[in-house]
């Protein structure tokens, strides 16, 4: 189990992955540097901090290795980077990190679009990243089934479709977490419990880490996190002030904001870990960024208050 | 019981009263009563038509006895105007009107700023009602208790401050709906179930009617109607649209959306008896009303599939 004694969940912080890739303009890395801080200061344990991709193909992600280098040596902490393919792999061992997000769709369609390979070509750089030891005790491995609720292209996704991923991952890829992600945020909670509830009891609930990745495209982010909670989901995907994608730019909706989910957890006497006023600091200094698309729900308070 | 064959809950749609009167230029009767009737159209059975309070507090109610004539007589339908006081009620009756809705603050301070009165004087506005016939077989009631779950004065709001309220209340008018009002969207969804659950379960549930009234301020609104659900509460309160305050005001807070919540509960199996393209549509049009502070999230959809 990923819990510690502090914290009855992991709120797993994607904004620097997920978030930062969303803003155009290239942020200056020790900007990114200093947001990562300010959010391991407001207590997380697991952040996704980047992805070694082709700096072609998401120019934002340049600077990774320099990001990489920064943090991988930090303790007790699980920080991950997602990678595309061996190469992103390698890069991430080189640089000393510790943890490795791989990511492929339930839908054949998304996963074409996304990462323009079949899923079958996807499942074999899966075996390449286990071939370098992602899985074992040195090099965790997050894998990401993308679209396991909704594809953009093909509509709804059966549980069927997800179990056969599911089975697919775990067969390469035993040790593995398994996050199940509602990619368009177009889930709603009572199938985001449904199919956790069922995949779990199906794929040996018992020691094995699960993770919920949501978006709040549909203001649904935080009822669908808590369904998956119900259904004994302990690893949480957020992204502080939401970041994560413009609801009005061509398919990209924002992730679902921690400090919402956060504020429902804690006040639920569900513990995080998380300090709530550092998280709020940070979520306003990433609402301040160029081209920041974000949809936090908590900033309103201090305003009311204020004239209250 | 409430529900029909038909629906698994009923939705009771607040913007042609908690939402209208959130907007400062008054809005023309006729642009009122064809979104009233586009509400109905898409299925609502239940609906807050307006209040009968002094057009000096809430100009944009001054047309109220307009509407209700225009309404009151629509069969099948639980229509209901909010009445503040005798006065109220005796318009209401008056009107045509078969259902009332009266409110008091669990919170002391919260009615005071509210209605200025304190808690006693409004249970004594609360014995006229009663007096008048409403709570009878022929002019229904449902007492909103406000501040349910947080007081924008006080603070936290206890069980215990609940627990006194509700059975005030029910001691002067037995048959009434109680619905527990988050008036300012503080509430979270563990806190919603539990009070209901406790609330519930002492004073009589099978046979009485229940209701929730959510704010989205916080980005709970879905989670906390859900929670409410969970906890077997049938009448659930949304404003299409979101309308209903602005989040940039002092202290107002838009409710939780109708296609949100309807979203959430359809896609989920529950039935509402709601037509979610109608409903859409009305949004839209409350969406373009002058001064309209909005929250729904749906609308992202169209525009992300048109270039999907």
């Amino acid at each position: 189990m990923s819990i510690e004694k502090d914290r009855d969940v992991d709120i797993l912080e994607v904004a620097p992955r997920d978030g930062f890739q969303s803003i155009a303009e290239p942020l200056p890395t020790e900007e990114k540097i200093a947001i990562i801080e300010d959010l391991l200061a407001a207590g997380y344990r697991r952040m996704e901090i980047g992805s070694f991709v082709s700096p072609k193909a998401v120019p934002q992600m340049a600077d990774m290795g320099t990001i990489a280098d920064h943090f991988a040596a930090r303790p007790g902490l699980r920080l991950a980077v997602l990678v595309p393919n061996r190469k992103g792999a390698e890069l991430a061992i080189q640089h000393g990190m510790r943890e490795l997000v791989y990511v492929f769709s339930a839908s054949e369609a998304h996963n074409l679009k996304n990462v323009r390979q079949t899923i079958e070509q996807s499942l074999g750089q899966l075996r390449e990243l286990v071939s370098l030891g992602a899985g074992g005790r040195d090099l965790r491995l997050r894998v990401a089934i993308a679209t396991c609720f909704d594809c953009p292209f093909d509509g709804p996704v059966s549980t069927d479709q997800v179990r056969h991923a599911v089975d697919q991952a775990l067969s390469i890829a035993p040790t593995a977490e398994i996050a199940l992600c509602d990619t368009t945020g177009r889930a709603n909670p009572y199938q985001v419990r449904e199919r956790f509830n069922r995949i779990m009891a199906e794929f040996d609930a018992d020691g094995r880490d699960w993770a919920f990745h949501g978006h709040d495209t549909f203001g649904m982010g935080v009822a669908n996190a808590l369904f998956a909670y119900e259904a004994g989901v302990r690893n949480l995907d957020v992204s502080a002030s939401g970041l994560g994608g413009c609801p009005f730019a061509p398919g990209a909706t924002g992730n679902t904001a921690a400090e919402d989910l956060v504020f429902a957890l804690e006040s639920g006497g569900i513990r995080t870990g998380i300090d709530m006023e550092r998280l709020l600091a940070v979520a306003d200094r990433i609402n301040k960024l160029p081209g920041a698309c974000t949809g936090g729900h908590l900033r309103v308070v201090p305003r009311q208050r204020a004239v209250a």
